[in-house]
């Protein structure tokens, strides 16, 4: 599948682009099935909420699950992101974010990209995140909250202090924007919130600033993001390499596949 | 200002009614202007937020106000209260809920006038909320979010247990909805969420269940709250009556007063 002329320009203009429904309701359900299977698996890859109970993110299933190793082949994903890209891609990090409801918790106003460069020694931002809505996404269950245009911008947040480079889920807390900067920004760009049905998938930016707020209504609003990473983009890895399941050593070109997701 | 029968239909059917731009852009400044002025007031009536700086709300800014002491009489508010009160009113509670930028907190899902109940046996829900947008409500900064309808099932929240009658800021917590009832009720009912320029005005039922949201974006969402009550439906405060600021003890029906808040 490619993306039409419009589509491109509108990416490259407010840095995302909302697919519609891109996944049927028997695909969902698939997804659903095997997300409810791969949050089971123990293991550092699964990141707990506060109350050290409920899921609050999931890693790299497509590692460990077929249909997410599918999902990552795709080609209604992977031809858009080799267009946007123009180049071969490989999965950089695979993520699902739980949010659930009455009470998931909200992220902060954050990029990509700056995580990536600090941890990883990203090179360069050409990379792009590919979102699915594995839940109807509403204004009411916390959706995505972009300010279009801001990853033209480039790098803009500061990180934090950090005494050393971190083997665990990196908390955008640690990267946050600083809230004159976002007050600023907002003034000349309107925040926007892409809403669709499950199945619905957003192609956007790594320096796109987004965040997302609390999640008080009775829908989970779970959301499955694939980093796809340019194979010219490599990280550099200074140190000693983080964990695979948050950063992909596989980085042969990823191979297209058709056909539904089941 | 009298409401159409539309209007009363909407309110009957769906427990709110939003009345769009009420008050003048000038006539906002003014209250806005009164609000910074009032908040500065110490006292009970000043709830903080929990890091005990910022403020969560004010009670009874009209007993102290002149800008607020119009506003609780103005015709535009009186008229529609009285005629979906059919009674004459007069001012049970009145209070500004801020919601700052980048953290102003949520409100659990809840009615309203069961905590009326409990704490000043207030016999019945013959009340009407009137809120005021001291800010432009969109759906990022937190808005009120509504069950429409769900006044009609009467009280559903069941109130916790609690030690002895307070004399402070009931906290909503205390008789929050459980999220089995909310989640069935939301099968039904689709929520929606009141938005416009800073000026508009909602009525809303004392038992539609509402709540809302964090509020993540860069703008403050202050609401005043104006409780009317019928005089017909008196507190009967069994024991000692809770302060003056939290629930009006002069119950001379209101006189409107026209032209512009300054």
């Amino acid at each position: 599948m490619q993306l039409s002329e419009q589509q491109i320009q509108q990416y490259d203009e407010d840095g995302f682009v909302l697919l519609g429904q891109v996944f049927s309701e028997t695909e969902m359900k698939a997804m659903a099935g095997a997300f409810l299977d791969d949050q089971e698996v123990p293991g550092p890859h699964r990141v707990m909420e506060d109350d050290g109970v409920k899921v609050r993110a999931v890693y790299a299933s497509h590692l460990r699950h077929p249909v997410f190793r599918h999902v990552v082949r795709d080609s209604r994903l992977l031809d858009p992101a080799k267009q946007i890209l123009d180049s071969d891609v490989y999965v950089y990090q695979f993520k699902i974010n739980t949010k659930r409801p009455f009470g998931g918790e909200s992220w902060s106003w954050h990029q990509d990209y700056i995580v990536w460069r600090e941890v990883d020694d990203l090179p360069s931002p050409a990379a792009l995140n590919v979102g699915i809505f594995l839940d109807e996404v509403t204004e009411f269950n916390g959706p995505l909250i972009f300010l279009p245009g801001s990853q033209k911008l480039g790098t803009i947040e500061k990180p934090k202090a950090r005494d050393e480079k971190s083997d665990v889920h990196v908390d955008p807390e640690d990267y946050s924007l600083k809230s004159s900067d976002l007050a600023e920004l907002s003034q000349a760009r309107h925040m926007t919130s892409p809403k669709g049905t499950a199945g619905s998938v957003v192609l956007f930016h790594p320096e796109i600033v987004h965040g997302s707020a609390t999640n008080i209504s009775p829908f989970s609003r779970n959301l499955l993001i694939i980093t796809y990473n340019s194979v010219g983009n490599l990280p550099r890895h200074r140190g000693e390499p983080r964990a695979e399941y948050l950063v992909g050593r596989d980085t042969t070109p990823l191979l297209a596949v058709e056909g539904a997701v089941a």
